[in-house]
């Protein structure tokens, strides 16, 4: 077998085996298949497309490429959750201590943000002393005693799929329905949970752009978890707007805690029920919907969630006192407020916008090496459907140290971020399905 | 300017500027652009095409990457070839010492055979103690004094082209029109002719399998080379039963000093005469192509082209004895007769089996590193048209140390190349345009 004979086969439209799709992968990690070989390759994928079985081939070989972590001697149901990216997406940070504490283990892996997606472990890390590099036996300590845990990704996990994740990114190969799968997919398996919920994200600030393909890359996460014995469910949702009100990585933990203390926002609520729902129901928590949503209106209620998101930062190393003190927060000590334009409603408020304001005014970063500003962001007094008069404020700037020709971009991105209408718009649900 | 946006912008099917196309090849040379951002690219490349402007940037890049030869000093009509490649294919043999013998100052830079296709450069090398290294200053010298040289191309000349030619080789990016042209056409004008013919082949036995592609090919050739202030020329010609009847190093020059005693097969007389022809025109030596054969001829029956061709090889470090004894050459010790197996005619006389068999008995190479056997190849008694009986002998095997699978595939080949006709089959012509 030869790798060029392969990649002939795939731009030749046809179909691989999985002795084939395991030679690529393997070579990969061995050195006998070239990194050029690969990106090659992948763009033929991006032209030709894999099927069903092919990408569950993928999958398994990136999995089997490293350690797979197992909780079969700590619990049954233990879950775990994955969204595709947005922006202001801080589902985790208040999911995790809420299903904790309704007695669902979580063994949650995050990544870091790159480009215009925030990072759950950015986030997390600006709680002060928070520490994300939890070693297997801590993580899995930690959920033994207090039932959850929220770590970074190992690189022992689907090395493979980091190659090529890395490789993807800078070949213009990362817009491929089974190539996003297999990535998603083998993480998850090989992370050890056998409750899998995916937020698939639609939409301006997602990189897939319409509900359609949404559906469609759900559907084959859902069938290749199915094709490796994995039972995964999927939450579509929507990105066109950011979720929730506030976008940096300070912030969205204030805004989690605040969520905890019982004040959201709707869009933001809506989709956690969703997912901790199908959770509960999934762990045998809840026989239904309704039963679910008592559960998790009562835990913050009860002020149990918020109480498990302190005992996770306290045995993470963090401050627990900041869960009562927003001041202990790196938040920007400059601020700028952007006011409207018109009198009427917000008919548009683009989340991609929103994002590159947000990465300018310090919040995102370029390379995986490049610094970020905890303290860097924004929060949104007005989303989509808001009545608005002329120079309401519509959301307000953070930062601590940005060159002001940064700062006029951001401001101008986030400026054109909002579209107005005369009539109140007809605002779609968050979550589609 | 990002790499990741020109391979992204490709894939899209858009048109790149100038300006993006030099920032690849250059970054390719200089590092900042990777083997595996140009494969991927080269891949989009294959599904995507280049237009003509883009495949003229890309070329002119190529010949930019290096050394450009410049024989203004010597004459302004030197004279250069290329073959895309084929099986049996001496036709530079013959065609230099014949057009140096009529005043043609030749400038000729050959390859070495990788795959099925052989190499010019291997076929002399088996002339004993030939040398095909010759230094800018030697061959341009020995153009002065002598008419011709021939040397191995020097990695001095298009090094962009040689290392994306090596990349495209491992990743299935061999087949695209722009690619070859851009590759072959930066060759011929970095080598500094102002005359060159190219001959491009189609067919079972070259990698482009149909007249039609040929001749795309070849106008796209010619107007790059335009769009690059060289006038080229193109013969589209045949390749569907091996040129000649030598196949082989040592047997195809052995072919090629029979030729040029008068003693040759129609076919590659056909080419040779049209490339030759074309040639004497354009270099003005010849006002028609009727004048241009009958100088032509003259220069084989006189015996001139046989001395230069002498002289080349005494130049060139070669013993110029073999010219008589072809008892000098490296001819396989073994050899085997394949038989027809029907009466009537032949009708096929597949040349890609015939280079499968002869690399199976080691005159070719599967990477650059192999070793090749001189003396291995075929010699062809018949070819398409040619009136058999069962029996008959239609060629020979020669070879001087191979396994016994390995030479019983190559009589399998050999045999399988062969098919056969109640009726005399209509022949095809060898040069189409």
């Amino acid at each position: 077998m030869r790798a060029v004979d392969i990649i002939q086969k795939k731009k030749e439209g046809k179909t691989h085996t999985k002795e084939e799709i395991n030679f690529l992968i393997k070579g990969l990690m061995d050195g006998t298949v070239e990194d050029y070989q690969m990106s090659s390759w992948l763009m033929a994928v991006c032209f030709q497309g894999l099927n069903e079985d092919e990408t569950a081939y993928m999958t398994e070989a990136f999995v089997n490429s490293g350690e797979i972590l197992d909780f079969s001697d700590i619990s049954n149901t233990v879950a775990d959750k994955h969204s595709t990216g947005g922006v202001g997406d801080k589902v985790t940070i208040v999911l995790i201590p809420l299903l904790a504490a309704l007695g669902v283990k979580c063994a949650k892996l995050s990544g870091r943000g790159l480009g215009y997606t925030g990072g759950t472990v950015d986030k997390l890390e600006s709680i002060p002393n928070f520490k994300c590099q939890l070693e297997d036996n801590n993580f899995k300590n930690q959920i033994k005693t207090i039932g959850a845990a929220i770590s970074a990704q190992t690189p022992n996990l689907t090395p493979a799929d980091g190659k090529i994740y890395a490789l993807r990114d800078v070949t213009a190969t990362v817009d491929n329905k089974s190539l996003i799968c297999a990535s998603v997919v083998s993480k998850k398996i090989a992370s050890g949970a056998n409750i899998v919920v995916l937020d698939v994200k639609y939409g301006a600030g997602a990189f897939i752009k319409t509900k359609e393909e949404a559906r469609e890359l759900a559907d084959l996460m859902i069938k290749t978890g199915a094709k490796l014995n994995r039972k995964f469910e999927a939450v579509i949702s929507s990105m066109e707007q950011p979720l929730g009100t506030h976008i940096g990585n300070s912030l969205e933990i204030i805004e989690s805690i605040e969520f905890l203390k019982g004040s959201y926002n709707e869009d933001l609520y809506d989709i956690v029920l969703e997912i901790a729902g199908h959770t509960l129901i999934l762990a045998n928590l809840a026989k239904d919907f309704n039963e679910a949503k008592n559960l998790i209106d009562e835990a913050i209620k009860s002020g149990s969630a918020l109480q498990k998101l302190k005992e996770i930062i306290k045995a993470q190393g963090g401050n627990p006192d900041c869960i009562e003190d927003c001041s202990l927060f790196n938040v920007g000590k400059n601020k700028f407020e952007i006011k409207s334009k018109s009198d009427g409603y917000i008919s548009k408020l683009d989340a991609l916008n929103i994002a590159k304001a947000c990465k300018l005014l310090g919040a995102g970063r370029d390379k995986k090496s490049d610094d970020i500003d905890f303290g860097a962001g924004c929060i949104l007094n007005k989303k989509i459907g808001d009545k608005v008069q002329k120079d309401d404020i519509l959301c307000t700037l953070y930062w601590n140290n940005v060159e002001q020709t940064r700062l006029n971009e951001a401001v101008k991105y986030t400026e054109d971020a909002f579209e107005y209408s005369n009539l109140k718009p007809e605002i779609q649900p968050v979550v589609y399905k």
